[in-house]
């Protein structure tokens, strides 16, 4: 690799910004994705309504048809399954045995099931039960322990057989075993009076090896306890690694010995203390899951640079940073200092974090504090360093033997990409999936990050649509295999603490299932109707994905009636990108705005335009009509409704009145044409023309949030329109 | 005291049960408290009228009127507050400042204040600022220290003073400032386009020294972040003890590293290590609040059996209990080993658990495995021993000693007093306030459980109306200064983890109230409107005591439509004191019944009757007599709705049947009323005696809970025969 000419596409995009970038990608490909079927959402089905609730189909092992008979509630998609005649039955003396090993992780993973199993089905079931091999109504036969820690290599592969007497999950390592064990949970069927699993037989292995989510705990400081919630559910959709990003200019989030200033100077007070990372750890193992420690050099460091000045490229001092975007403060890489604080700092934390793999960042380096420095721009002339991205390649050379030296496989942001570095080092796609063939076709093994931004609100048919080795891919056998997996990222710049799940979920839960299943798993209505049973499975790990939204519209109220607010949430999404402006946003913004309320996929955009369509199915039919017109009719009560509540939030209420004025607008709009339509009459052109100004005007965000509801608006006035 | 007769009452009732004697409170008490007026609740808010929502009052300055413009959204009520003209103004550069004594915990205390103050108006407030005290916004004017952990004896008296450019709140000690600090953060209310605190003068003392909530770890292990969450909503109601249940039959909660079996076999791996306990101290500590570790013994401890058989009266081997009630398990007080070894128990907690207090249990002794126990009775003829009572008073005798040597107070339950017990003993009376008077006339110190037993689930008002010295006490000036204060109590027999919030608020910030403001506030229904900011606040503070209820009918409805669970939920309550019997409750049984949907009081206790009697008044009027037939029509839509819901979740919503016929009965009875009355008509007598009847039949609990509108259709049907 001795023409470093295959990296100019590489660092030629560097100066784009990781955010710019997929927020263009974000927008782009919205509109595209507004019409999909789906289950019938609120939005679409007016809270206020007084009939009563049409029977639904109920969900049984008869009734299942379609892709639901072949994929019932799992997520992510088995490799294989093969669906049997018959069903284990439930019921509360359920025991379950080991087969061959067993272990310390296999009986709390086995604890842990037989509670959730409990607490899906209601039995109460004894989690401490075990039962002989012969008999047992599950048994985990497993045939070794596999690695002492979860690593890249793991056998994951399971078989689950689930028969009228016995459940059986059969797996060579651990790893198999907790995956096969998510999978049974999934299963739990209503049936007669009691709960079954139906007979099947699945045989699993995962596509991909690494299948990760990125926390930035450094923007936002996340608790202990929001962080094992989220590896607890991360399990439950098979990842199987936390990339843990703890340091960035926000805050410096891990106790270093050391270098006891980073967090005294650093954190705010925020920190995790070595006890608590190593617990984590070991709370992670247990699932199955590493931890990938990244600590970002030598940009994104100003939180380092508070305790530690003399690592910094500029006199200082140094503030912990409370805005978000790109930063100064840079560590310099010119100073034999600089290097025997990392050595030390790389001793301390390499030993603390045992996974093979140590992230040492390297990405959005915008130079400033290197280019006005003139000592440094003396080094460069001296070492004939050209730009400061060479002078960054020259911080990698010399940091990766520092990383190798303790034990660890340097990882890093595509930007570390440099012929000089040795192929054992993993690099991390963000910004496009051909960057991603770019890096395996160079030798280095890759995963992909790009597609997978949680923090730029796509719905989660867009991620899932992002495959690391899309069906045009260019790479041959061997250039695959390098593609080890995906990380899905929860960058943290929006994500107070109390708000992190349903920045994540169920969204996440969708890209796990892209990560674990074959390629050729991609029915998108199918997806959404998993991804819905996924959701309740993840209230039921604790997680606040859909809670927070009540608590905050009650928040809001004041006691009054939360339904104006309910109503607008419904018909909106946040917008998409980076592109926040409402308010200054920095640390301290608390999440106790509506944005905030407001789910980054609302149900609306595939449920409105499903109920648009079956009304322009039938026209003349009386229940889409009623059910369209009783909804326009609600659009124009919400903003009635919200005018005194605007009393009690000012502030966070006040900034929404473009919005209810919208929809009022959009009512309007979709009450002409729905009459229009069932009457077999058309808009004039001027109609149409003032028409489609509203709807125009109607798009325009505020509060940084956008009606979802404008496409299906437009469906049925260019219908009025032209008939 | 030499006359042991003193003690004649409390030793004869000890045969009663605490469980059953409150039960029978908890029964009695019940409907007289049901006609009350208050907010209008969702029952009487039909969720489904599709009309706009009326206009509602403003809260702001200039329009609070009666009890809400003398207690604004304070809870507890301070000792004396005088509200002023004008308010000071906040925004995002709020900052402040300490005047005189400043320390860590303050820091902390005032970092989280303005965190706080940040969510609840909105406002990125940066909690770290300091400023100078002549131009702060806040100002912390502490005199001192006070002790170095909190204790029975603190000062928590402190003044705030708020004017239009500055709040001071000044205290002689830190606990001071922290209550201080908790009034100040229920003052923020909307003005014009922001918040403000109103100008005012407060000056508040505590009514009693002792204001605890007893948490039961061992019937359902609590998991740390659930006890740290209540610890953070008990400061904010200026509880100042935390009662740690931390041993009993279903298990024994902490490590021991002296007696490690406690855990090993007692626990199923659900305890909290020391560390984990010492850090639940200092995170108490900081916010004013004691950690009182109870221990519970000679009976209630099987879980220590498990591990340490000798210790047992029985044979062994021992099981950890997995259901609930009185166990036999016991100490052995005859054997000098049982001294041994709880001198040896004694000398560790006593140094982990650094309070003046230690709490040794002494309830429900059945005395049976020491009247079986032939060596035993043996023994207590040979020492005269008369009787198991007699028994387990020795065994006090000799604990006591072995407490106070290692520097503790011991403190029990009323069964252990005994004359021979020093007078530094603190006892506490759970079975009656006569119970307590009884205590305190002998010269202990007293505390009152009796009355603020949470899992009782009564209403609030019903705790709230239980003074531990009521008007008529007989109690003198230096024996009323013995009762010391009170405790509420959170048993944990039926409150799996994800259901502890809403066992225990918002209730329990009524009981506060009753704990620390001057005993003349006694207005319920300023209290019942207080409470309900307060569950707002709660909300914010991280408690699920609502949000897990949605979550709940989300599972059970697996993505279908809620509202005819929610229909339900509204018009019902659990059944009162310890009659559960839908279910063979055990320390398994899982949350996911609808029994843990149903909060202890539904506001339709008090918004059903009040929507009745406005109907009343004016029974010609067009909007109560609609809201009455909106809300019948909506119970008989309720039952069309749930019989689909009842294929998914089979069990958990079957039950439910009998509920929601008996629902539609009481729309139909009600229906019946309501159209006679409006219409100047009254029933026959033999229409009157058939509504009876069905209204009689509609009592009938069905899955541990009762429908609570009968009273409220009890009137109508009165009137309708009446006419």
């Amino acid at each position: 690799m001795s023409d470093p000419s295959f990296l100019s596409t590489l660092h030629r995009s560097s100066a784009l910004r990781r955010r710019r970038f997929l927020q263009a990608l974000g927008t782009g490909a919205l509109g595209a994705s507004a019409f999909g079927a789906g289950s019938i959402p609120d939005a679409g089905r007016p809270a206020s309504k007084p009939t009563a609730v049409p029977p639904s189909p109920q969900v049984s092992l008869q009734t299942l048809s379609g892709a639901a008979a072949r994929t019932r509630n799992l997520m992510p998609v088995p490799a294989a399954v093969e669906w049997r005649e018959g069903a284990l039955a439930l019921n509360s003396g359920f025991n379950a045995a080991f087969a061959r090993h067993r272990d310390r992780r296999l009986e709390a993973a086995l604890t842990r099931t037989l509670s959730s199993l409990a607490r899906r089905t209601g039995l109460a079931i004894d989690p401490f039960l075990r039962a002989q091999p012969a008999t047992a109504n599950l048994v985990v036969d497993c045939r070794g322990a596999g690695s002492a820690l979860p690593s890249l290599e793991d056998d994951e592969s399971y078989t689950l057989e689930i028969g009228p007497q016995q459940a059986r999950i059969v797996s060579a390592t651990v790893y198999g075993a907790l995956r096969g064990l998510q999978t049974l949970l999934q299963l739990p069927e209503a049936q007669g009076s009691g709960y079954v699993l139906p007979a099947a037989r699945i045989a699993d292995r995962p596509r991909f090896p690494w299948r990760g989510m990125l926390l930035d705990c450094s923007r936002h400081f996340q608790p202990l306890e929001n962080v094992r919630r989220t590896l607890e559910c991360l399990a439950a959709f098979k990842y199987n690694v936390f990339h843990w990003h703890l340091s960035d200019d926000q805050g410096f989030r891990v106790e270093s010995r050391h270098h006891p200033l980073l967090t005294r100077k650093g954190s705010d007070g925020l920190f995790y203390t070595q006890a608590e990372i190593r617990e984590t750890i070991a709370f992670a193992a247990d699932r199955g899951i590493r931890i990938l420690p990244e600590f970002d050099m030598p940009a994104h460091s100003t939180s380092w640079l508070v305790g530690y000045p003399f690592l910094g490229s500029a006199s200082g001092p140094y503030h912990i940073a409370r805005r978000f975007g790109i930063h100064n403060g840079v560590m310099d890489p010119t100073r034999a200092s600089t290097y025997r604080f990392l050595n030390s700092f790389f001793a301390e934390m390499t030993e603390l974090f045992p996974d093979a793999y140590f992230h040492i960042g390297g990405d959005e380096n915008n130079g400033h504090d290197w280019t006005v420095n003139q000592r440094i721009q003396a080094y460069m002339r001296r070492h004939r360093i050209a730009n400061t991205h060479d002078l960054q390649a020259m911080f990698n050379r010399r940091i990766e033997p520092l990383v190798r030296r303790h034990g660890k496989k340097m990882m890093g942001w595509e930007e570390i990409l440099n012929p000089h570095l040795p192929h054992e080092i993993m690099v991390e796609a963000w910004r496009s999936v051909p960057a991603l063939a770019e890096i395996v076709q160079h030798g280095y093994q890759g995963i992909l990050a790009a597609g997978y931004y949680l923090d730029l609100m796509w719905p989660a048919e867009q991620h899932y649509a992002v495959d690391p080795i899309p069906a045009d891919s260019p790479l041959n056998a061997s250039e695959r295999k390098r593609v080890v997996g995906c990380e899905a990222c929860m960058w943290g710049e929006y994500v107070p603490p109390q708000t992190l799940d349903s920045h994540i979920w169920p969204r996440a839960a969708a890209i796990a299932e892209r990560f674990w299943s074959p390629g050729t798993v991609t029915d998108v209505d199918d997806m959404y109707r998993r991804m819905e049973a996924a959701s309740l499975q993840l209230e039921d790990l604790g997680s606040t994905h859909r809670t927070n939204q009540d608590r905050l519209l009650r928040w809001f109220a004041r006691g009054e009636d939360t339904r104006p607010l309910k109503t607008l949430v419904q018909a909106v999404e946040p917008t998409k990108g980076y592109d926040r402006r409402s308010m200054p946003y920095n640390v301290f913004t608390p999440p106790d705005w509506m944005y905030y309320a407001v789910p980054p996929e609302s149900p609306a955009r595939r449920g409105f335009p499903r109920l648009v369509n079956a009304f322009l199915r039938r026209p003349t039919a009386a229940a889409p009509k009623q059910r369209l017109l009783a909804l326009f009719a609600h659009w124009q009560q919400a903003y009635a409704g919200y005018q005194p509540l605007v009393a009690r939030t000012p502030p966070q209420l006040q900034m929404l009145q473009p919005l209810y004025a919208a929809l009022t607008q959009c009512a309007g709009v979709g009450e002409t044409c729905v009459n229009a339509i069932a009457a077999g009459q058309r808009l004039t052109p001027a109609q149409a023309a003032a028409a489609r100004r509203r709807l125009e005007r109607a798009t325009q965000p505020a509060a940084d949030l956008m009606l979802i509801v404008i496409p299906g608006l437009q469906t049925l006035l260019e219908r009025a329109a032209e008939t």
